[in-house]
């Protein structure tokens, strides 16, 4: 056997969560889940891998082409780790659908792996909660999942003006095409284009357009609409029914949440794209004002069309999909992170005399049955050094059982904030 | 795009958690974390993924080395999926172990995979507890660790003849190689032999023995030892001092468990073997008395020198590792699954009239607030429809919000069992 030294570091853009870190990540996940739970919301999971092709056919260039981290397994098919949610869920889905009543409400918190750059707010390895509705093709299915979203920064405190709801509409931006001089085949590609917007400089980003053909002219009219300038959007919009219907769906999703209460920043975004090829309705995302982050935390959509990857009668789909680390980075950035996440709930007990290890024990075990969580010491220990541990541990309380209370057949327990002791008769 | 069909099917050796189904993993998760926590040990996790080598160097040649599922990274490191948890906590450790206090007491729920075949009670993809103290070499955490074992199957409800734990030491394996004429620097190479005792044809278990030079003569005392021969096993372990030693930390747990109060089956198992490399001390094993079953539902063991590898002081360690399909089967074969699992206690809340969709949402977000889990049916739905649903759906209660309910400013709530209804005023 090989003697050599292995490092004892992570692999790149993943992370150890020591017990401190895994409660920050156990506090998000929770919140999800509950806000889930409270809307009827049933959880479910997939298989960590699936074949390749899955995600290649729709989770478009980056996610499903060079950052899929795939192998083979014996039969020599294509597996790869699940670098996203929506294809694998809807795989489920498509096995349970017909006989399921709908619509159909569900989410999971799920790890995720892309090879990718890691950088702040991504890392090759990740966590999502997805939540999605199946089965409802609803203006009123689009409005809950965005409820979601938002009772989701409300349940974490998010102040007003930390974030900002974008909303947009992928049949928008389908129909102007015609406006633009681009074909129908070629939508996926521009919508590639346009997610990139911000990554590429001018150049490239018009060199790749000019790869679809599109006419000098009206490069200026993309140019408008992916820096928001509102004149042009409105009379473009104005000069089409279909473009008014798919305005009228983020406009009703927007007044809705404003009669239903939610006072934060939620606006229509005509520039909004999202990165997955699968999107096909009202899209959004909710983006961190914070001038640290200044960068989408999460988002999500209507894929009505995915399912017919698998051959099955397509079903209605909407949802979204926040992640563990941008959330992590929002908490931390808006100092959001509850006080006493980090308290130690656990009471100490040290083993005081080696001769009473079994009465030790047996007293520990019965104050674990009356509901108590006991850490004991194992090794034997002074009262002094237990005493200045459970301080420097801060541990709530510490039981003292050495040879005098043994003798008078007693236990003390002792709070460590305040000061107070009481004594309790061994049982 | 191709438009090929893709299989709706998850990948051979994996499984789809549908919500019944993961309201059952969720069950034995939420068990062996609360049997963990009773005992003050701390939550934490390691990523998916690590290198390769890592498991390479001392998981066996089976779950590292033919069933890793490896692959290469952007800088052509060979990462592979975790298949275990041992190697990859002793790494993260070895990072915290100097500025820790001791012992540190550990525990993690995640997923694994290792490229085997399928067959009951194992699957590719599988969930794990790990359960581990660092830096207690008393018997004393061997001790807890085996309490740790029974309490979970006491949480369980295990009853008292269902599983037998045996429990044995790899010392005492080791002290037994002179014995046998086997070289010391062949003992990883039997051990691997042995664990396979079960598996292998007599012809072959006596045919990979001979490949380190067992004597003829030898081989009917190693097949006493595999079987458990009492009588041979006994003179044997009388006859060194060293085995009398490694044998009576066997027995110290054993007198232990039984007087703190563990009426279970707890042997000595002279021939239990476990199959990873890196055991160097006490060994068990929860063995499935089910006839269905009759397999190790789990175990563990010392591992004092695993740290090591990364080249780190060595640090004493001991733990053990629950997995979910052997524990589903222990709970269906036993009929152990609580009656109340799969209930459903959210609340129905149908749209009766789509008039008063902003009434419904705020009734619905105002019951939210107040604690309750409503799903909202997001289509409009006759009342007659909508109690069939709940019924069908064993919802234990239904809002009944329609327009008569509106004029009169109330709703109902509906005990789907009792039938009872009862009148609110809207706020």
């Amino acid at each position: 056997m090989a003697k050599k030294i292995l490092s004892n570091q992570p692999p790149k853009g993943t992370n150890d969560w020591l017990p401190e870190e895994f409660k920050l990540r156990q506090y998000i996940f929770n919140t999800w889940r509950q806000v889930c739970i409270r809307y009827g919301y049933r959880e479910y999971l997939t298989p960590l891998v699936e074949l390749a092709d899955l995600y290649k056919a729709k989770s478009g260039e980056d996610v499903g082409g060079q950052e899929l981290v795939t192998f083979y397994d014996f039969s020599k098919r294509e597996l790869c780790i699940r670098p996203e949610m929506t294809p694998s869920v809807t795989r489920m889905v498509s096995k349970m659908y017909a006989a399921s009543p709908k619509p159909l409400k569900l989410f999971s918190i799920a790890n995720f792996m892309r090879n990718e750059r890691p950088q702040r707010g991504r890392n090759r390895e990740f966590w999502q909660l997805n939540c999605d509705v199946f089965g409802s093709s609803s203006e009123v299915a689009d409005l809950e999942i965005l409820q979601l979203s938002l009772d989701i920064m409300n349940e974490f405190k998010a102040p007003k003006n930390s974030f900002t709801l974008r909303i947009n509409n992928r049949r928008l931006l389908e129909e102007m095409l015609p406006f633009f001089g681009i074909e129908d085949k070629n939508n996926q590609e521009l919508f590639r284009i346009l997610d990139k917007y911000n990554k590429l400089s001018k150049d490239e980003f018009y060199s790749r357009l000019k790869t679809l053909n599109v006419k000098a002219d009206k490069l200026k009219d993309i140019e408008a609409l992916m820096s928001n300038d509102k004149k042009v959007i409105e009379d473009l919009i104005s000069s089409s029914k279909k473009l008014k219907e798919a305005k009228d769906e983020v406009d009703f999703v927007i007044k809705s949440l404003k009669d239903l209460g939610y006072s934060q920043e939620i606006v229509f975004d005509p520039s909004l794209v999202r990165g997955f090829d699968y999107y096909d309705g009202l899209i959004f995302e909710v983006f961190d004002n914070n001038p640290k982050n200044m960068r989408a935390m999460f988002g999500g959509g209507r894929y009505n069309g995915l399912a017919q990857i698998f051959g099955a009668t397509s079903f209605p789909a909407v949802g979204f999909a926040p992640g563990d680390e941008t959330t992590k980075l929002f908490l931390e950035s808006w100092n959001l992170i509850p006080n006493n996440l980090y308290e130690n709930n656990f009471i100490y007990f040290p083993l005081l005399d080696s001769a009473s290890l079994l009465e030790s024990q047996k007293l520990a075990a019965s104050l674990r049955r009356d509901g108590n969580n006991v850490y004991f010491s194992l090794e034997p220990q002074k009262l002094k050094k237990a005493l200045d541990l459970a301080n420097k541990q801060k541990y709530n309380k510490i039981i003292i059982f050495g040879d005098k209370e043994k003798a008078k057949n007693v236990y003390r327990l002792k709070d460590m904030k305040s000061g107070e002791e009481k004594e309790f008769i061994l049982k």
